[in-house]
């Protein structure tokens, strides 16, 4: 199959769609990114690799840093970060604390707000405090992706002054002791690892050893074992996308990684990993063309884990 | 009719109910009280005094104190202050943040936690900061019930730094821009004002403006007009006992304010005013034997709005 | 003070809101009534009665039913009622599912449609079947207002075909052990009760026995002991309106109930009933011109019971 | 690989488990099934069948009959059936109306009651009444299971006589206008469909056609096109479970669809169906055993979709 053609061919398809959507305006920082942005890029685990658009351009990863953590905490952890994170599609929007408060303080699922704060905090108890969490959390993605990654101060201030809902989540989830360590320091290390910038090269880079059930298949360094890793596959199918995992996966089918920045990483298990860029969004908060362009990328290659 | 001798038979009849109820333990200063105490005073608007227990023993009036703040906020903002804090009872607990997100950062009531923060948040705007508006919900207290109270350090500190629940209420509705001031500011304003010590003495006498359609009737002070000292006793009674509120109508039918401390304050308009003390709380978290020996002083009495 | 002078004002100062508030159209016989209709009606205990506007015409009661089948099952089963429709106010929809559905099939209180339908179910039971359940409430509505009651037919048909969310709270209820009775039987009580018609002047003479502690002053006959009376009058206030009950209590302060049809019902304890009607409603489904005329009332004549 | 040695090993591993869970015991005729009854059948799409357990013994389909019945309506109606139910996972029990309250009658999906009610009510439309769609519906499930199925008229009338909850949500339903047809049409194919009897060796084979991309391997004959094969798979892993879905994507990792009495159906999309039986159920109401034994074979052959 060509795939470098059919990169193409979804870039001038989804051409007529950049009138719609909007770009995340909750913070100054994201507003300001260029709205007909595009890039896509295909990582085979064989190495081979296609790219069209700005797939060099770094843009804020976000939510997608979510599975990063989330696959750290999970070799740390194992089953008991189990009790702290269940596995349940929510049902309700990405920052909802109308779950929360019924179900104790304990976050449906990691790739929610709550979910990926508890994951925060995991990682600062394992590494004593925010800092060296952090540092723990840049060399884990520097290491899959091959890159030296740098965050965005503004994005990271910004988030840091204007995040109210996510401070509600936290000190509600401290309430009921489902956070153990300082507020301040988990919100650091979580806002810190939002506003993380990367490419479409390296992000589709970075998702490989999720491709390749837990092994980086370029260096074959091993991260997950093989039943963690369809784990938190499972999980991106069925909670990836806050509460529009369940149209994801009937359009795109596969498992996938959204983030408010515009990104969205996907892969095709034992195949390759994917990664889309384009900064509008739509009404659930997932990169509107980038959602298209992965439906597009399906439809034209038959790949799909169904 | 011999209100002194009711107040001592109420004072023996709640005896047996001493095995039940539970002190609120959610910050260490408040769970060191003697559960077994009682105090019981009647104030009547001329004059008249009646007492039984330790009615000048101080206690922690808590969630009382939110009747006089929003007397304060509804003073200076009148009907510009409705649009921030609505007239509803809530059918939820006094800390939900449920209500609070569907009806995007509005609160229900002003009596809920979340309604006596944005009314805390109007005062620190009238008066600038959180250390000014304070000395003047001191200065309004005191001078409505003749008295020099204070606050307890301990509750104070205990409150600011186990008071995640409050925090998380606080962020969300700042995150609806709800909240118009610095989140410290507020909270150190709401918390100071929780931590405020009063005898059931000094309680009833501060509730006399209520049973008097606004105006204090031992000084002949105005604090109210008679339409918005109405709608603060409607309150009262719609909304003074969180999900209580309906039983607390039904059982005693006067308006009426606990707080989590084991104070109730109540009124009988053109009458008197009320107070009762015993910490020993009810699973909705307003004084078991208070509320008893309520019911038993309307049901003596024949006195009841209704 | 001349109350036949301040109902007319009323009526006049009512009159620029004739272009607000829209009529029920859920039914097609609630549909067709005259959208300018007004009247009020004011009953004393000692019999002198004011009226104006078309005080003798009937129009559709609906949930003014309530009030009365509930002092019927209130005075057969007293506090073993309680355990089947509390006395908190809902926060909720009249016809909300939510509520019943966390909350074990229980009603929040008996003035929204599940309470109420729980309160026929009793009457059912007591009566046992539809048909006597019905003469009986007939038998004593005529017999407080001192008139020969008739339903509407095309309103009951119309309410039995398009009822399904009234149907969905009943098998819910059903579903959870809450309702006794063939759901047929029960329903067609509750809708044969919401479909008689009343005027003001009947309806007002037909809560005199609420404002007399549950005695009828004019016939002397004792419906409810004081207590009992007290605690249905509490209910109107802090339940009555649905989620609008603290705004009405806010602003016109008396226990009352109002029905779809446009009435409202209303009492001043030891001393009046009152009635108005006019069939355009508010957001909340209650009528917007007769709350406005009861609020112009209490402002006027200083009756209130805070 | 041994499949049969498989099934037998996992026969033998599941033994301790037989003192867990709990029979469904809401009708009579599902309580009375022998409980320590297991049985597991594999179908591969060459033909070759692997079987353990009592593996001809009919049981009763319940829920599973959704897959069936929203592959029918899926290929009459296309798109124009995703405004009638949606895709998305509900975070609810199967029978919960709060979601279906706050979205205006429109289910979240077509595996929890309320959506297949919908498409119960789709078919009913098609086939213009309950005989006709029931007739449609069996000739469906013998043509793609090779058999002649029956339902079992004692579950049948017992869900009718006892089904108030199902009652609630098609009355609220129809409340919002997403019932088109008379409710008794609607719920008798509701009901009857559920009430199908099968082996786990008949749903095997009954489900290859979702195996096979849409066409049924053995006969040829094309059911649903391969997108919409593909979307109904999806729908199985996000939705097939109820609140529980999330768990089984993350333990099985297989699309997957179970019923209250007892039996689970799986595929490996391209190779296999699978069906499982066991009566017992864990507290969402899924078979504990089937749960246990289909994580125990994508444990044992390395199949995942993940």
């Amino acid at each position: 199959m060509d795939y470098q053609k059919i990169l193409e061919e979804i870039a001038d398809e989804i051409k007529p769609l950049f009138s719609q959507g909007k770009v995340a305006d909750y913070i100054p920082a994201l507003r300001d990114v260029e709205p007909s942005d595009f890039a896509m890029s295909v990582e085979f685990i064989d190495g081979s690799v296609y790219n069209v658009g700005c797939s060099k351009k770094k843009f804020s990863i976000q939510s997608i840093s979510k599975v990063f953590t989330y696959s750290m905490s999970l070799c740390i952890y194992e089953k008991s970060l189990y009790k702290r994170v269940w596995h349940e599609p929510s049902g309700d929007p990405f920052n909802s604390l109308v779950q929360l408060e019924y179900e104790n303080g304990i976050p449906r699922n990691p790739f929610i707000n709550a979910g990926a704060i508890v994951t925060a905090d995991t990682l600062v108890s394992k590494y004593k405090n925010s800092k060296k969490a952090f540092q723990e959390i840049k060399r884990f993605i520097d290491e899959i992706s091959s890159a030296d990654i740098t965050i965005n101060e503004e994005v990271y201030h910004s988030e840091l002054k204007y995040g109210f809902r996510n401070m509600a989540l936290v000190n509600l989830m401290k309430s009921f002791k489902n956070i153990e360590n300082d507020i301040d320091e988990v919100m650091k290390t979580y806002f810190k690892q939002c506003s993380f910038e990367m490419s479409t090269n390296e992000l589709a880079k970075a998702m490989l050893y999720l491709a390749n059930h837990g092994t980086h298949p370029l260096t074959n360094k091993k991260y997950l074992n093989q039943s963690q890793a369809k784990r938190v596959n499972s999980l991106l199918l069925t909670c990836g996308h806050y509460d529009a995992s369940g149209d994801f996966a009937f359009r795109v089918g596969l498992p996938g990684k959204s983030g408010v920045g515009g990104g969205i990483v996907a892969i095709v298990p034992k195949m390759m990993a994917l990664c889309v860029y384009s900064p509008k969004l739509n009404k659930q908060g997932n990169s509107l063309i980038g959602t298209k362009a992965l439906e597009l990328f399906t439809t034209k290659t038959g790949l799909s884990i169904f």
